[in-house]
């Protein structure tokens, strides 16, 4: 088991400092705006694409800057608003132990909200001392809504194949995970070579933890996990798990699979599949795909020169796996 | 009654030529979101942001250049972004006399058609010569999403007067509108005060325009405005002619007047407080009051040497009142 804090030990001050940043940026004097910011403060995860930012410029042989700090903040800020509106088109409760917005508020606030930190991190990263950092990270939120778009056109889709789904998430997900490092890397003074390969890096672990991400919702524990799950089998959200179970059956079997996801109003989705079918080796198939992204992603790190921050990188790898266990 | 034509005519072959722009912009390989491009393309409305931002470079005296089309083309598509999020804001059905994008598709589908668009948005303003546009279009973003996050909050709000009401539409609506005027003056190389008067009389007709849609929507014509109507009334919206046709209730009045804004479930709000109250005061008022916006607004082109553009701002301010009728 892989811990955080080997991960992100190079780089602890700066995500330490990262906190005040965040608290100092969505400061407002709108007494309705900032309960919604202190509320969604409590969804702070990982901090896994700001450590990438501050990992990536160290592993290019520099320490990070004030650049790095706002570009960590900026990357965190879009994650931050594709989740408030993730839980809109999730129709999720739950997040990180809190309501979501959509819970308290209904749909209108975080429509709002999502699309007013959007405008936040893009214009902090106008701030920046080139307009790199704007032009990736306008196209990167572009491709996350294009693969979500898709994703809800593909719903039920029951042809949809892995190549299909592999593309999907990696818009909706590792596409940003991408953007992480490879800015990480191109504002630390990277080489062409370093910056693309850090680039790579963060879109295969991207990768791997969005396959992941889709088994826990179909196996995790709520309580563990911290947000409400079963959203991609209720939403006909066709997983990796899902698309091998499917391929693993014969034609009476699947014929069933499919009246159980698209059935209304069928009680407890989750708990009826894990009853009517072995979901053990799809699963295994699942993680099997994640573990070889991250061989795939911790070979990148190659090109760069031996330090404690590429070891960092090789654990938040690792980390991204243990997410199973 | 003012057309269209004595506002634009300076500047026709450019609204013309953003027509292209924008069919080029939005182009996609993914048949999805193509399909959704193609249906929001109906949205197109009287192009006036746009206009702004063409009639502002020739008011200060330089024709527009390839930065002004692409000016043109972002501020419109921020609206764009606007109009389909606001949609899901007001669970409007019809608009542009199509069927909105949550209409035929639930509300996942047009919060990330929003999302991407407005990136996309960021993106092209990204391409322009100096930050300028990008750092006062995400300024104007926040400034938006935060007065509709407000508006959200005081729904209901019998005590909000007619002073916090400007402020929310100001920010809502009017602010795009200024940094319509103020950016095409300025990337036209006008003098300060030349982009400062038209970033007020941009602001002051997006006031006008914002009271006088508040009013339409408590007695247009859905056939003739082309939009859902009633939604303020069924969101408990408080906007200028509600606020001030309860400054002239009685206490007993007003009580009936809240009831009616805030019972479940009543059918055809429109039609009942049209029965009930006589409007036409509150009506006589609002429009007033953005008669006098204008009048401010048509002031502020002082500054400008005389032109024919000059000229077709003032029409604009016109044309902006005529709507009521």
């Amino acid at each position: 088991m892989v811990e955080l804090a080997e991960c992100f030990g190079p780089v602890e001050a700066e995500l330490n400092a990262l906190e005040q940043a965040l608290g100092r940026e969505l400061r407002t004097d709108s007494p309705a705006l900032q309960s919604l910011v202190r509320h969604i403060s409590a969804y702070a995860g990982k901090r896994l694409r700001p450590a990438l930012v501050f990992l990536s410029a160290r592993a290019c042989g520099s320490a990070p800057t004030a650049e790095h700090m706002k570009l960590a903040a900026i990357v965190e800020l879009i994650h931050t608003a594709t989740l408030v509106h993730d839980d809109i088109l999730d129709d999720a409760s739950v997040r990180r132990r809190v309501p979501t917005v959509n819970a308290l508020h209904g749909n209108q606030v975080p429509v709002l909200l999502g699309d007013f930190i959007y405008a936040h991190a893009f214009a902090m990263s106008v701030e920046l001392s080139t307009p790199e950092a704007s032009r990736v990270l306008a196209r990167v939120t572009k491709i996350c809504c294009r693969g979500e778009i898709e994703q809800v056109f593909e719903r039920f889709d029951f042809d949809m194949d892995e190549e299909a789904y592999l593309r999907v998430i990696e818009a909706k997900t590792a596409e940003l995970y991408a953007a992480s490092a490879e800015l990480g890397a191109h504002y630390a003074g990277g080489t062409p070579e370093q910056v693309e390969a850090l680039s790579r890096f963060g879109r295969l672990i991207g990768v791997a933890f969005q396959v992941i991400d889709d088994c826990l919702d179909l196996i995790g524990d709520e309580a563990v996990v911290g947000k409400s799950l079963g959203t991609d089998l209720e939403g006909g959200k066709l997983t990796l798990p899902l698309i091998r179970l499917s391929s693993l059956l014969d034609g009476a079997e699947r014929a069933e699979l499919q009246k159980l996801i698209t059935d209304d109003g069928v009680e407890d989705r989750r708990a009826r599949l894990a009853e009517r079918f072995e979901l053990g080796a799809a699963l295994d198939y699942s993680f099997q795909r994640a573990d070889d992204f991250i061989r795939d992603a911790t070979r990148e790190l190659d090109v760069l020169e031996p330090s404690p921050a590429r070891d960092a990188l090789k654990n938040v790898a690792e980390f991204v796996l243990c997410r199973k266990k």
